[in-house]
C-alpha cells in the first residue's frame, strides 16, 4: 500500500501549568494508506513538530518530514525502516525531525499491524509478549509530607517519584523526600527516584544524594544529569553503591541510546518511543541494551496509545520486566483512547494481543481538546488543523 | 540592560533547489535591549525554529525559547551564559530549541559587543585575533570533469569538496572525483573531502575510499558518518593512514562536540555556531578541542554574519589556523550584510576589530528575500513576520 496522508492534531488541556507533567498536551498522528488508518503520538512540543512536518525545503538534507513519508510504499516492517532512514537522511539538518518521525513511525506500525491483523510486538519478531511489572510514575509532593501521602496511597508496589522540588534545594531536603517516599511505600516497595536532569553535569552535587538513596534502598537514580553528560554519569556510577543509574528518555536517535549504554555506566536504559524515532528505533535500543546486560525500560508519562507503543519494543524481553505506568495523567491523556491497558489481578501489565497497537482512538472524546492551528508561509496556508476522525 | 524583544526573519531565495547548498534560505535573529540591536543567524530550518521561539508551553521543561530570553538582564558575558543555561533547562524537551538558541546567542554577543564597544572575540577573553587560512568550500561537480574545473579555478590554495554525487555511487567513481580535485588544485593545494554523512555508519563502505584519499594526499575526510556514529568514526580512524577524520557540524550541544573529541578518533572538530548553541557553546567546544590536541575549525556555508560568528570562538587560538570560507553562497547570503570578510593580500582572513561581530545587516537589501509568515494557535496570532529594520 502507498502512504496517502500524514495528519497531525495538536491537543491540549484548557490550562497548561508550569509543572513537570508532560500529559498536559499531546500531538496525535494519523496515517492513512490503502483504506487503513494508523495512529501514533509524538512525545514532543506540538507546534514545532507540526512545522517540521510541513515546512518548505531548505536544502537537500533539510526537507520537511512529510516529503519522505507521503507517497512511500509500505508492505512490511522493512518498509517502515526504509521510510525512517529516508527521513533521517533528507531531514538531517532539521533538528525537530526525530521527534516528529517518532509519532509517524508509531502510526506506521499501527497501520501495518491493522492491515496484517498482527500485533506490533509480533511484527517486531517476538513470539511471546511477557507480563511487565508496572511502577507508578508520579511527581514528588511539594513537601516531604505530601510525598509520604502520595507514596502511602501508591497504586503499585513499585513507585517512581520525580521532578517537583527535588534537587533544587539542599541534599538534606532531598533526603527528607526520599525517606518519606520509602516510609510511605513500606519496606518491600520498589523505590525509584527521578531528578529530571536538574543537576546538569554536576557530579559533586549528585554525589551528595547517594548516601540517602542507599539508606532508603532506592533501586535507581534517574536522570541526575542531562542526556549527553556521559562522563558525569560514568563518574557518579562508580560511587553509587547499590543504587543504579537510569537514563535515556532524552535520546532522540539510536546513537544517543547507544552512547549511554557504552559510556555512561547506567543500569537501566529508558526509552520513549515517542521521542527516539519511534518503535523501530526503540526496538533497536532494546536489543542493544539487552546484548550489553543493561535493563531496558519504557518511558511513558502520557496516554495509553503512547504506553502501548512504548511497551511493544521490549514486549518479548522476559528479563526486562519493569515498566513505567502513568498514574497521574491529565484527562486529555486518558481521553485519547477509549480502551486502556490495565494490570491484571497479580498486578502485571500485558500489551494486547490485537492488531496493531490494539488501541482505539476516540475522536469524539478528543474534540474538546483539539487546538485549532494555521500556518501561512508566503501567502499560502501550509497547515490547518485537519478534520479529526478515523 | 533588559532584553526587550527577540525577532526572527525567514529569508529565502525565490527558488530553493534540491541540492546540498545551505545558503538558499536563512533565519535572521534581531535582539533589542537598552537602545541597542544585535543580529544573529540560525543555521536551521526557519519555520520549525520560529515555532520553537513562540509556541505555547507544553510543561515546565518544554517552554518556548522566547520565555527564557525576553525580560532577562544582560550586562556581561556571564549573562549570556545564564540565558543559554535557562533555555536549555526550560526547553529541555523542545528538540528544535538548540538551533533557535544558537542564533539568539549570536545576537546577544553582537548586542553586548556593540554596547561595550568591544569585538566579540575580545569579550570571549582573547587578546589577539590570529589570521586564519581560508579554504574554499564547494560542492563536488556532477562529473569528475566538473570537479576538475572547479578545483582548477578554486579561489584559495585550500579547497573542500563535498556533497553532490560523492559517496552515492561506487568507490571508483568517488576516486575519480578525488583525483580530479587533486589534479585541478595542483600538488601543493590542500585537499579536503566532505561525504555529507551519506555512509550512515557503514565503516566497510567508508574504508573503500581511504586508499584513493591517501593517494591524493587529502588532509581530511569529513563526515563519512552521521554525527552520533562514534564507534564507526573510531574504527575508521585507526585505518585511515595519513587522512584525518573531521566531524562536528551536526553537534547541537556541547556534549555532542565532546563525545566526538573523546570517542571518535577525529583530528578536526568542526563547529557551526549557528547550530551548536551559539558562540558561547562554540567557544567551550574550541577550548575542549584545544585541550585535547584536536584542531578546531569553524563550519560556515552561508552569510558573512554567520562567518564572523563562527570565527570568534577560536579567533585567539593561534595553532588552529584553517577556516571554512563559503565561496559559492547564493545572492541572499551575501545580501545579509553590506560588509564582507575578505582575505588579505597574503590570503589570510581576520575577524574584524570592531564592536560586536562587526557586520552591518542590510535590511533594505534583504527585503526582497523576506518570506511573510503567520502562525495562529487557538484563534490567536502568535507569530507574524516583524518589520525588518535596525
Amino acid at each position: 500500500m502507498r502512504i496517502e496522508s500524514v495528519d497531525l492534531f495538536y491537543l491540549s488541556m484548557p490550562e497548561v501549568l508550569d509543572i513537570g507533567d508532560g500529559s498536559q498536551d499531546a500531538l496525535l498522528v494519523r496515517v492513512r494508506a490503502g483504506g487503513w488508518t494508523g495512529w501514533g503520538e509524538c512525545e514532543a512540543a506540538p507546534l514545532p513538530s507540526i512545522a517540521s512536518l510541513v515546512c518548505p525545503m531548505s536544502h537537500s538534507a533539510c526537507k520537511p518530514v512529510a516529503a519522505s513519508v507521503i507517497g512511500q510504499e509500505l508492505d512490511d516492517p522493512a518498509g517502515i525502516q526504509r521510510i525512517g532512514d529516508l527521513v533521517r537522511a533528507e531531514s538531517l539538518d532539521l533538528l525537530q525531525a526525530d521527534h516528529t518521525l517518532s509519532g509517524v513511525d508509531i502510526a506506521l506500525w499501527d497501520l501495518l499491524g491493522k492491515k496484517t491483523g498482527e500485533p506490533v510486538w509480533s511484527l517486531l519478531g517476538y513470539e511471546v509478549a511477557y507480563p511487565k511489572r508496572p511502577y507508578a510514575s508520579m511527581l514528588f509532593g511539594d513537601t516531604a509530607e505530601e510525598t509520604y501521602a502520595k507514596a502511602k496511597s501508591a497504586r503499585f508496589q513499585a513507585a517512581k517519584f520525580g521532578w517537583g522540588p527535588i534537587g533544587k534545594g539542599s541534599a538534606d531536603e532531598d533526603a527528607a523526600h526520599f525517606r518519606a517516599a520509602r516510609e510511605g511505600l513500606g519496606p518491600d516497595g520498589i523505590l525509584l527516584v527521578d531528578i529530571g536532569t536538574v543537576w546538569g553535569d554536576d557530579v559533586e552535587r549528585a554525589a551528595l544524594a547517594i548516601p540517602a538513596l542507599n539508606e532508603c534502598g532506592a533501586t535507581w537514580l534517574e536522570e541526575p544529569f542531562v542526556s549527553g553528560a556521559l562522563r558525569a554519569y560514568k563518574e557518579l556510577s562508580s560511587g553509587a553503591g547499590n543504587v543504579r543509574l537510569a537514563a535515556g528518555e532524552g535520546s532522540h536517535n539510536i546513537h544517543m541510546a547507544k552512547h549511554l549504554v557504552d559510556h555512561a555506566g547506567i543500569g537501566f536504559l529508558q526509552i520513549d518511543a515517542g521521542r527516539v524515532g519511534g518503535i523501530t528505533v526503540a526496538k533497536e535500543a532494546a536489543d542493544y541494551a539487552a546484548a550489553s546486560g543493561i535493563t531496558f525500560v519504557n518511558h511513558t508519562f502520557t496516554s495509553h496509545l503512547a504506553l502501548s507503543a512504548s511497551l511493544a519494543p521490549y514486549a518479548g524481553l522476559e528479563k526486562h520486566s519493569i515498566c513505567e505506568y502513568p498514574v497521574e495523567p491529565k484527562a486529555l491523556a486518558l481521553a485519547i483512547t477509549s480502551n486502556h491497558l490495565e494490570p491484571d489481578n497479580q498486578g502485571f501489565l500485558r500489551v494486547l494481543d490485537a492488531p496493531g497497537l490494539g488501541m482505539t482512538v476516540d475522536a469524539e472524546a478528543l474534540r474538546p481538546y483539539l487546538v485549532d492551528c494555521e500556518i501561512r508561509v508566503g501567502g499560502k496556508v501550509i497547515y490547518s488543523t485537519p478534520e479529526l476522525g478515523e
